[in-house]
């Protein structure tokens, strides 16, 4: 299906308009891309994985039956505006509850997001009123409206290195210390089903000038949009920018010891017709640029390399210097376009 | 202490702005008398009895230790506005999860206030952020700024009927089979202290035209507010006309038997210097109408007796009816004053 089939012909970029972005992903790395997008542009849509199985949010999942609201709820937080009344619900809402009753360590924006969901119905519907509230500026989207299971070939189990097994769900396959080759994706419905793409997540990839995966981890928070047909469709067929962010450093668990351009190579594994447009890495995080950049190269992608760490918390990209690199990126698409 | 001693000549009314009201009380008694206030005027301030230890509200005041939230949560829900926003939100404070989890029972705005109590500390700045979510016009506070305990003598529980025990929680003496002869109230620490009233409620005692008290379960939602010494020296000494509003049914448990008169009665017992100007009720609700007068008569007040009765729910306030005999009881009052 092309953008055209699908009756999104994409409005062209221009000055009477800010640009349009897209960011998948989930959990500190979609945080990450927000909060640069953030100083490009004030036109986001965070499109947020729902596999967490978890914490509060896996507790709300297997309680009530919804979606998994704690990705939603962080990207929410980061594109929260600093007025008073945003800063102030934003706070509440990522605020946990302490002691050791039914209720400790719940987040108060999961408990609020579930009670919008009784009460709506509608996830899209919810996470809009949602974003009135905290004074979201752009938008926030569940990958789909319902929860999505997570399975994962895994090797490095057993006594046979090479013997695959099948890890279940989000946090299993996050901390496994075994090897991910493959992960799946299904509708929680017991039946095996694909999951179902939330249809204004691929309308805005299909409207977007700039479409962002990653960072974050990788098999858990990044590749899953790639399990949603209509979603990966979408972003093989979009007219967007498609910019790739490299994680500073291997996630401990699913991704232990993977180089960058490991992590592009599973990327293409999982969506073999994905073209990518920039991959944006650290440099300090790429000890062999030229594989990085030969890795890119096979998904039609330029290289950027800058430091975009934050210098006090290696692991955590520094907003201003992430959106500068961003930037970067599409100014030399905006060359390829004169 | 008089108005004048603690700072607060109330200002004299007139049409320059609203008449300034003051419900006092808890549950479904004070719904029913914001809902007939909110007929009459703008100027609006719920003052909330804080000893609630049962259901969703009590699992929270165990569990976190804070105040319990139901019966604000409950005011602030009649006085929200019916645009869309508030609409929405006033749905979702009342929503309660279902199932059989963790959660099943809470209502969603009680989590809300727990959540905004753990960030912000303060009660009243908690209640006043909620007003501005949910378009609440008026004002919610809690009679205290912390959670307090009540304990009531009881007769009629042992084999000699005469024999005083005492019961312990708002849920025990709400429910008691026996009768309720006084009422105690303390601060939640353990060392029998008073109350102390949150200073914004006795300021507003201070500064209203009109008071209302009732209707409601007598013993643990009306009275309660006269067993916290500053809020009853307010009560006592306001240059407002104070009005109370009978219940339409004696309450099964704390009030089962209670003639209309004794109500008046068992709240000269707990406030003796308190003057009413008024004692409003349902016709119906009033076997014996002279009693009544002269028990009114005794606390200074005249007697309004009109059909305020909803005629399908006959234990509930129909509000515009309610309404048009507080709006007659004031103008009896404007009188008085020409």
């Amino acid at each position: 299906m092309s953008a055209a089939q699908n009756g999104h012909a994409a409005e062209p970029a221009s000055a009477e308009r800010p640009l349009r972005a897209v960011a998948l992903g989930g959990g500190h790395g979609l945080q990450a891309s927000l909060a640069a997008l953030r100083q490009v542009t004030s036109d986001i849509t965070a499109v947020v994985t729902v596999a967490d199985d978890g914490g509060s949010s896996g507790r709300l999942r297997r309680e009530l039956g919804m979606l998994p609201p704690g990705d939603l709820r962080k990207a929410l937080a980061v594109l929260s505006t600093a007025d008073d009344s945003g800063r102030l619900w934003s706070q509440v809402f990522e605020h946990r509850f302490g002691g050791n009753g039914a209720l400790a360590g719940h987040a108060v924006g999961n408990l609020l997001l579930a009670g919008l969901l009784d009460v709506l119905g509608d996830p899209v519907a919810v996470l809009d009123e949602t974003c009135r509230l905290l004074g979201v500026q752009g938008r926030v989207l569940p990958m789909s409206a319902a929860p999505v299971d997570m399975e994962a070939d895994v090797v490095g189990l057993e006594e046979d290195r090479r013997a695959i097994r099948t890890i279940r769900g989000q946090v299993a396959i996050a901390s496994t210390p075994g090897r991910v080759k493959e992960i799946r994706l299904f509708a929680t419905n017991g039946q095996r089903e694909k999951p179902i793409a939330t249809p204004e997540a691929v309308r805005a990839v299909f409207d977007a000038d700039v479409v962002l995966l990653g960072p974050g981890s990788w098999f858990t928070s990044v590749l899953p949009h790639l399990m949603v047909p209509e979603l990966r469709e979408a972003l093989v067929a979009t007219q967007a920018h498609r910019i790739v962010v490299l994680n500073l450093v291997p996630q401990p668990g699913e991704t232990a010891g993977f180089s960058p351009e490991q992590h592009l190579d599973v990327l293409s594994q999982h969506a073999p017709q994905l073209r990518v447009d920039a991959v944006l890495a650290d440099a300090d995080s790429v000890p062999t640029p030229d594989r990085l950049r030969a890795a890119a190269a096979e998904l039609g992608a330029q290289t950027l390399l800058d430091q975009v760490a934050t210098p006090t918390e290696p692991g955590r990209h520094e907003p201003g210097a992430l959106a500068a690199c961003l930037a970067a990126a599409l100014e030399r698409r905006m060359d390829w376009w004169r």
